[in-house]
């Protein structure tokens, strides 16, 4: 079962094979092991616009692959980027689009005009049009739309009337879907003969006369099965039907699963509307990812990472979580003042009092952080939320314990004081108990009422870390050495 | 080009379609919209098994998807979890084992025993193979492996020698390669007779004599064409080969870069030796995200996020950047420990002190977080890095303005002293400037210095930004008030 399968035929003629050598393509830079545009290249083509050679640089850029393309756009300036445009105008590839930057793609909208743009966007899968469109103000989606063909705008239209995170929005109305009843060879000789077929596609889908899934056929599977055999009796009813409201998350977990390469998505009367292919998973996970990473740290909003955007928008964007993170400062603060007496007759209360709080809350960020992730891979659900709670809480006992002992033994060393020695210490197995159980709260509570895990998350976080730590360390203070 | 696809035919005949309910299987919990097993599912297993009815047990988890299987063993406990490999021993599914958790599948492992751990072993293809073996220990690995078919054996054995993030373990050896002189009629009959072909495959990789791949030939595209078309004419030569020591995060953004969905791995001579498809690149981009997030967050070598860990191997696991970060506390107590006396004649500044290192580490981790993933992503490269980083500190001097004045408002407000609020604006300013160099530097640096950018990055950030927060907060205090 587990053979090596090759079909080796020790045969004669070698065919030569010329390998097309792309100026500006994929290059592996040894140094750093990572790939992409050569800076060189990135410079002769920004040269050549400079000097307004439009032919040299239409040459430069002309074998390159779409992504590369959206990534020299991406590199170059804002000038640069607005005169390439310009040379490549006539035989723009709209799958650029989709790859831009939202910052970039802005740019490059101005540049080519609504109207190109419009004709651009027409030319796309509808899943791509549909994300491109949904990125626009409403105000320039509807210049846009407004100068495509009728029937690519309905179906950017329908697209976007389903919900930003939803399967409708994902997947794409381009498909191969066959009735129930035709056999392979039917099937292979429409493949063969239709002329509107999806780029590329990685199964049949088989409906019933009203058009609703009745399975998928890999198309693995349809090659292997001979002509006179039925479509239904190949294909894999395992593969679900995806709601069109099914948020996307829950896409890229059934699509992981399952191991899917291609599912149905069927409208509310269970018919047949679109398909979601693995590669539209790929993004998901990813973007996901991205987000969980960037709220954790309060990066809001930000699919694009924000390196396009200009500094006074950074600025902003990133603004809130700082206003939040004032206020619970303040919060810590005010439970310091609390102690302002007991500092003033020991400072070296102040000079300790920072350790127990950052301990906490890097323990804390420690759980919340594997947390996060195991809500968002689903290994952690309602029937063992319990059992990790419990473990988390013993995990920071253990740690605390630990670190209590170390920590006393520094404080000893530096300021010779028995009990400040063992205040800092209790205070410390408090503290990391408190960060063991709000790290794993934090987010599990989030979940509940519908919210991101990761989404501010931190912020509670150290809240907790930091008004737990000071006042346990503080309280302890006062109440055992002064 | 992007209109509907569909073949409707407005055809009679209904088929009737049984809809197969699986006890257990895949449920919408419509108040999380999660999906997994049932809890309900879960207890009724563990209660056949413990009342010692393996039939009934066997009969509940018959119908069950490997991946739910594979979750109900993991949220088992470690006796149920037992019993059940006991009662389904005899048709064991060997695919469940690459989905389990490390810590879950040692314990499936000891329950099989090493003879039937082996044979499951030896039905999974390659890659999975591969996957679960590599994460044996070496004795263990020693044991399983010599009770193994000698081809699979070896073919296990070849995988591990290639390093652990390579494209070389990814890859799967089992693929469909023909000649290039090949017609698609010979493809495809030959696909329709060949015994041991993969159980999926989404493209046929077309060789020279010498088993050298000379292109990729999506399935779609062979059921497109015509019987006597060559199948080097349908080939698209622009997938590249894959070196067997690529890096997989490389794989992986060649995957998104170019749209691929199957690449040929190739031996130092060029020869195809394997194939890793877009599932696999799924698994990596999963996992690296999730590897930046816990390591970020002082996680280490968590591929499995730990739920199934005893409490003392996770205590210790946290531990060392626990130990770092404790260090590093004390190092920021030191510098406060500096200015002791301006806090003995002033205890307003150990009320203050936190916040601008507080401050300084949230605005720090926004850019970290951002820098991060745009590296992961590619987007962050030698060509934009200076012009990132003069951005970030700009950031860092416009948030640090706004907030040195919304600072020093409030500090005015509780302490009514200008000189003060003068004070910690100022310091503000300095620390948020010094958090956004810091937080775009580290990571680069750390990648520069070929170390993962995520690795401890916070942990030097944090220092920083203490250190700089509470020195240039006393420091100024201690000239302007003292």
């Amino acid at each position: 079962m587990s053979e090596t399968q090759e079909t080796q035929e020790p045969k004669p003629e070698p065919v030569a094979r010329t390998v097309v050598h792309r100026r500006g393509g994929i290059e592996v830079d040894s140094a750093d092991e990572r790939f992409g545009l050569a800076a060189d290249f990135v410079a002769d083509v920004a040269a050549a616009l400079r000097s307004d050679d439009r032919a040299r640089a239409r040459d430069l850029v002309n074998e390159l692959h779409y992504a590369d393309m959206a990534d020299l756009l991406e590199r170059l300036d804002a000038e640069d980027r607005r005169l390439l445009v310009e040379a490549i105008r006539e035989d723009f590839n709209a799958d650029v689009l989709p790859e831009l930057a939202q910052e970039v793609r802005d740019e490059v909208m101005d540049a080519l005009g609504f109207e190109d743009f419009a004709a651009a966007l027409s030319e796309l899968e509808s899943d791509d049009a549909v994300y491109v469109a949904g990125k626009l103000d409403a105000e320039e989606r509807a210049l846009v739309l407004a100068r495509m063909p009728q029937a690519s705008r309905m179906s950017i239209e329908q697209g976007l009337a389903h919900g930003e995170t939803s399967a409708g929005r994902l997947m794409q109305r381009e498909l191969v879907a066959v009735p129930n009843y035709w056999t392979v060879g039917e099937t292979i000789d429409y493949l063969r003969s239709a002329q509107n077929l999806p780029e590329r596609f990685f199964a049949v889908f088989v409906v019933d006369p009203r058009h609703r899934p009745q399975g998928v056929a890999e198309l693995a599977t349809v090659l292997r099965s001979r002509r006179p055999v039925r479509m239904r009796d190949i294909i894999d009813p395992e593969v679900e039907n995806i709601p069109v409201d099914m948020d996307r998350e829950d896409v890229a977990f059934l699509f992981r699963q399952r191991n899917i390469a291609a599912a149905p998505v069927v409208d509310r009367s269970g018919r047949l509307v679109g398909q979601i292919t693995i590669d539209d998973v790929v993004d998901v996970i990813d973007e996901e990812a991205s987000e969980d990473i960037l709220k954790m740290a309060g990066v809001r909003g930000a699919e694009d990472t924000n390196l396009y955007r200009t500094i006074m928008a950074t600025a902003q964007s990133r603004l809130w979580w700082l206003v939040i993170n004032l206020a619970t400062a303040f919060l810590a603060s005010s439970v310091i003042g609390l102690f302002e007496h007991s500092i003033e007759k020991l400072a070296a209360l102040a000079v300790l009092m920072p350790i127990c709080a950052s301990m906490g809350g890097n323990a804390g960020t420690q759980t919340l952080a594997t947390v996060v992730r195991s809500l968002a891979t689903r290994e952690l659900n309602p029937s063992n939320v319990w059992r990790v709670g419990w473990r988390e809480a013993a995990v920071g006992l253990i740690n605390g314990i630990l670190f209590a002992a170390l920590t006393g033994l520094i404080a000893y060393a530096w300021f010779h004081d028995p009990l400040l020695s063992l205040v800092i210490g209790s205070a410390m197995i408090v503290n990391m108990i408190a960060a063991g159980i709000a790290g794993m709260m934090i987010p599990v509570v989030l979940a509940k009422m519908g919210a991101d895990p990761a989404d501010s998350a931190v912020v509670f976080l150290t809240t907790v870390t930091d008004v737990v730590g000071f006042f346990s360390f503080l309280g302890l203070a006062t109440w055992m050495l002064l």
